[in-house]
């Protein structure tokens, strides 16, 4: 999978979430990260280049004011148009986004009075009008009260969203969390992570064993009708 | 009734909407009107003097990627803080929004997928937040196409967002064209603007004299019961 991850955020730097999400991406095969600053949304030829390379397009931001920030949509004005369904068609389009509360506050009679998938209809729409397929957002919520357990889940959710075919099957997951831990043992050489590798294919190898079983009791079942 | 009138366009200049309301808002007593750009965003200290002024915000912008333009996200980000509420509630917002398509293309099944509601639902929220009170959208659909008398009846319309108290009432409409027009006639003291005013003025007349008439009827009927 090739994706294009665009974050929009006003202040990278400051942001622990996306140094978090940053740091695990870029270390990543098929993956490139492109920031939105004042430079890089004017930057045309390259911008349309990134798109056309890439078959996932990644939007990547916290919610400010209950929306995508504005350098996201100053983007989309300069580097996108209405015409540009004849090659983004087919792609796919997936939203990355950041809340600093809790997500049970965005529905009507709460807090913040709308759902998320309200507010960020704007991009429902974009993706209808390009025939991109939209991917469901992935949330990430209240991230400066995520424990470490959280954090490492996270990130191969994350890891995930960006890299695997969708929607996912359980075994698509286990599948894709052997063959990465696999290149990571390799390169590594981490003895922790052999173990982990190890006990996860195990864990595999028993799931099989107990699908294989049930399989074979439904058969001797309907073999009795 | 003060009101700032915020326009986020990136061309306004280029824009015949923005110009056509342009000339009616400056022209009109209680009415400042405020472009965003680079430099206007940056100012704080004078935007956020300007809100406090008045008690009628407007946000005016075409619908760009489903969206308000970037740079009212940006002036919010850079000009608004959460605990705002203290001061800008009890504050009109209202929004102006223009769109280039027919208004019934934006629902679900049809070509734009998403009501107008569900795409400005951010400043929606906002408006929760800050605890304004958010008025009724006021849209302005396919400008290019409206004749000279679509174009007048917009320009009463829209005065009467940026002016009037909401909800208005037929009567309070009807008071509010004549008084305009005795203030336009003083000004201008043009023949044909006085034909209309006596005009307008002998109609309300006339629709008094009716409901006068029903009332009394009304009367009678009760008295026979």
């Amino acid at each position: 999978m090739k994706t294009l991850v665009i974050v929009a955020h006003p202040e990278i730097k400051e942001s622990s979430t996306q140094l978090f999400l940053k740091e695990i991406a870029i270390k990543h095969e098929g993956i490139t990260w492109l920031e939105l600053n004042n430079a890089s949304i004017n930057n045309v030829e390259k911008n349309r280049s990134l798109l056309k390379e890439n078959q996932r397009i990644i939007f990547q931001f916290p919610l400010l004011w209950y929306s995508a920030p504005g350098i996201l949509f100053e983007w989309l004005r300069l580097n996108i148009k209405q015409t540009d369904d004849t090659w983004l068609a087919e792609k796919e389009l997936g939203i990355v986004v950041n809340i600093g509360q809790a997500a049970k506050n965005y529905r009507i009679g709460a807090s913040e009075q709308n759902s998320l998938s309200s507010l960020l209809s704007p991009l429902g729409s974009l993706a209808n009008k390009l025939k991109m397929k939209l991917m469901p957002y992935f949330l990430i919520e209240k991230f400066e009260y995520l424990d470490e357990q959280k954090k490492k889940r996270l990130m191969i959710d994350y890891l995930q969203y960006l890299d695997l075919d969708q929607p996912i099957s359980f075994e698509e997951r286990q599948l894709w969390v052997i063959s990465r831990l696999k290149k990571l043992v390799e390169v590594s050489k981490n003895d922790k992570l052999q173990l982990i590798l190890n006990n996860v294919v195990e864990q595999k190898e028993k799931l099989d064993e107990l699908k294989n079983e049930i399989k074979l009791i439904r058969e001797a079942e309907n073999n009795q009708y």
